[in-house]
């Protein structure tokens, strides 16, 4: 059977993403690979987990196991309210919650909401290939707004909303972003809100990386400078607790709240219980703190060590960002340069990583940066693996 | 703020389900309520699953935390291929599986992956609310074809796909049909196949229900009997080991299969491990089928009670459906009667149940129907609940 005429013309255009290509290179044994963007597993509370499931299901089993509610488990939503006020100084009277299966789902929903196919949604460029692939699934029209080394070009910013008055939403990732591993400037920040208010469209900040900072001081988050309801703040805790449980978290306007509800009901009813349930008991009895602390120290060590041995190894010519915390960096070569063509090089040699086309909103055009991810992987490998990028990129450019 | 702009169009006109609303009153401790579709808490296999987490967690638990990947755990895949090989004889070299996170996901990427706006999608009439809702949230074009005792009236299904041409799918739950407990026969199903290669369609097959069945002759599903892969099947672990957990899975042809899992990685990436892990070593280790063999009884009493309550109460100008399997029966009244307005009293003598209309592509035509769930009640409560109901109808009709 010929299924193309079944097809909606929103999927037609959207293929599986270039990094899940990528895996299935990467994920040899043999292979060096800083394609990926795990967190480290040695950080997942298993000794934890274990006792929490035993006493979920010695005391409450039923309400692990039924069916729950779309909002979302209430003791949950209650302790994620009490930490992002305290942490980000998020949540005002106007303010919501919801819990959802995963940050993909909180864009998913967000664009299910907003869009209508065909309205625009400015995205930094580079940005996170995930949330890009879900609005184009949507028929959303992506602008891409160049990032500088504190964030969003503002200018690039305005004159994109003024000309396109399709736009609703400007899709950020403000905190050591994937994949650029930049950090918005304060200014960057309030400006992305004022402008954000001025043309009357809503902002989606994606903060999976937040609480990972090992280095510089701490930036308010756009959602604690927001007094209008224009900031949909997406919380995860695929990067402070695991990624398998998928559980993230909407905090937005209470004006919007009763769609997200409605699209979540229609998405996949409600998310997990068992899995909300066990991150509301560890919230509430564990300290999440100091396990957050120890993936701050590893991923502190490991950053810092690709770092050194780039700046060993790598030519002069290509330069990168030095992330105050987070899992990526990004690297770029000269101009001109094509990084797809210098990966399929790389991987002959064993080592994979992320072109910078796969975070463009043309995903088409060549690119001269790429990523680096340095969560998971070994002082050992880190340093055998960027020994022979280095080489490769010294014999190239 | 006004948000009123930045709405789609799609969520506009979808409403919180009617049936959540009636959750908030029959929630109440002291309403019987005839108005959910739980399964039996009683069913949950509680000391296996306490079991299998901590021999996941102890034994593989980075597996269980860690990403997963968007097709499903590879081994809950084969298990769930094998059983529904044995079970229902779907599965040919042409068909794949994925795993979804619960059937309204199911319906959802179905949705996702086929349909534009304005495309048309057949339903029964009355059909299930969560799924009707999940197609206006892709502003689908519903077309209801009415339910006789043997299914869907193929005559109107025929000349329906006829005069409209922009229907692409065929949603259909052909065994215990949520809401009208209905079963459609072998010639509906074959009729439904073939009128669906006829016109070049889809068929949604959503089956939750199916290993339910308490008395009659099992009919072949209709993916059983696809060779030419128009069926997409919808099975569910919902109904017969866990709702909380949220997991189904679609069973299409290989044609079809990478738009949905483009769709699926988009939406959530993937459906939480942990929880598929443990439905695998379910399936792997565990005796499921006493376990469903054990539900079945349980609800061919609660049934076989509902039923013969009904027949000793209710006035005889109410009739209603015997359902060979499943969770829900249907009940008629004269036609002219409101059941939404009889549920507002109902509701005032503590009883609920859902008012046919919520079922119906119009929910805002008065239905002279309504759905009666048994799956979770006490016999006390169905003798007294089913009592009282039948007091208000001999009063009212």
């Amino acid at each position: 059977m010929d299924f193309s005429r079944l097809i909606s013309d929103k999927m037609l255009g959207v293929k599986a993403s270039a990094i899940r290509e990528i895996f299935k290179v990467a994920g040899k044994p043999d292979v060096i690979s800083f394609a990926g963007g795990l967190p480290a597993p040695e950080s997942f509370p298993v000794d934890a987990i274990k006792e929490i499931c035993a006493d979920i299901l010695d005391n409450d089993p039923v309400t692990a196991l039924q069916y729950g509610i779309s909002e979302g488990y209430a003791p949950l939503k209650e302790l994620v309210l009490k930490r992002v006020k305290e942490k980000e100084q998020i949540g005002n009277a106007n303010d919501d919650i919801i819990i959802v299966s995963g940050s993909q789902q909180g864009a998913d929903l967000t664009a299910k909401v907003l869009l209508n196919e065909g309205d625009g949604v400015i995205c930094e460029e580079p940005s996170f290939i995930g949330c890009l692939n879900t609005f184009r699934t949507y028929n959303a029209k992506l602008y891409g707004v160049p990032m500088n080394d504190d964030g969003m070009d503002l200018e690039v910013l305005e004159e994109t909303l003024k000309i396109n008055p399709n736009i609703k939403l400007i899709y950020t990732i403000p905190t050591f972003q994937n994949p650029s591993g930049i950090t918005s400037s304060l200014a960057v920040r309030q400006g992305m809100l004022r402008l954000a208010q001025k043309y009357g469209v809503m902002i989606l900040e994606d903060n999976p990386y937040g609480e990972l900072r090992f280095s510089g001081e701490k930036v308010p988050t756009i959602k604690s400078m927001d007094t209008t309801g224009n900031v949909i703040y997406l919380g995860s805790f695929s990067k402070v607790f695991s990624p398998g449980l998928r559980l993230a978290y909407l905090i937005l306007d209470k004006g919007v709240m009763e769609k997200f509800v409605v699209g979540k009901q229609a998405t996949d009813v409600h998310t997990n219980v068992f899995s909300q349930m066990i991150v509301a008991r560890y919230l509430d009895k564990y300290d999440i703190d100091s396990s957050i602390a120890k993936s701050r120290e590893l991923y502190k060590h490991r950053c810092g060590l690709m770092l050194s041995c780039m700046d060993e190894y790598f030519p002069k010519n290509v330069t990168y960002t030095r992330p105050d915390g987070g899992i990526f960096l990004w690297a770029t070569m000269p101009k001109g340069t094509d990084s797809g063509k210098l990966m399929l090089e790389a991987v002959e040699r064993k080592v994979a990583f992320v072109p910078g086309s796969a975070f463009m909103t043309d995903i088409e055009k060549p690119s001269h940066c790429f990523r680096l991810n340095y969560s998971t992987m070994s002082d050992e490998k880190i340093e055998k693996g960027i020994k022979i990028l280095g080489e490769l990129l010294s014999e190239r450019l």
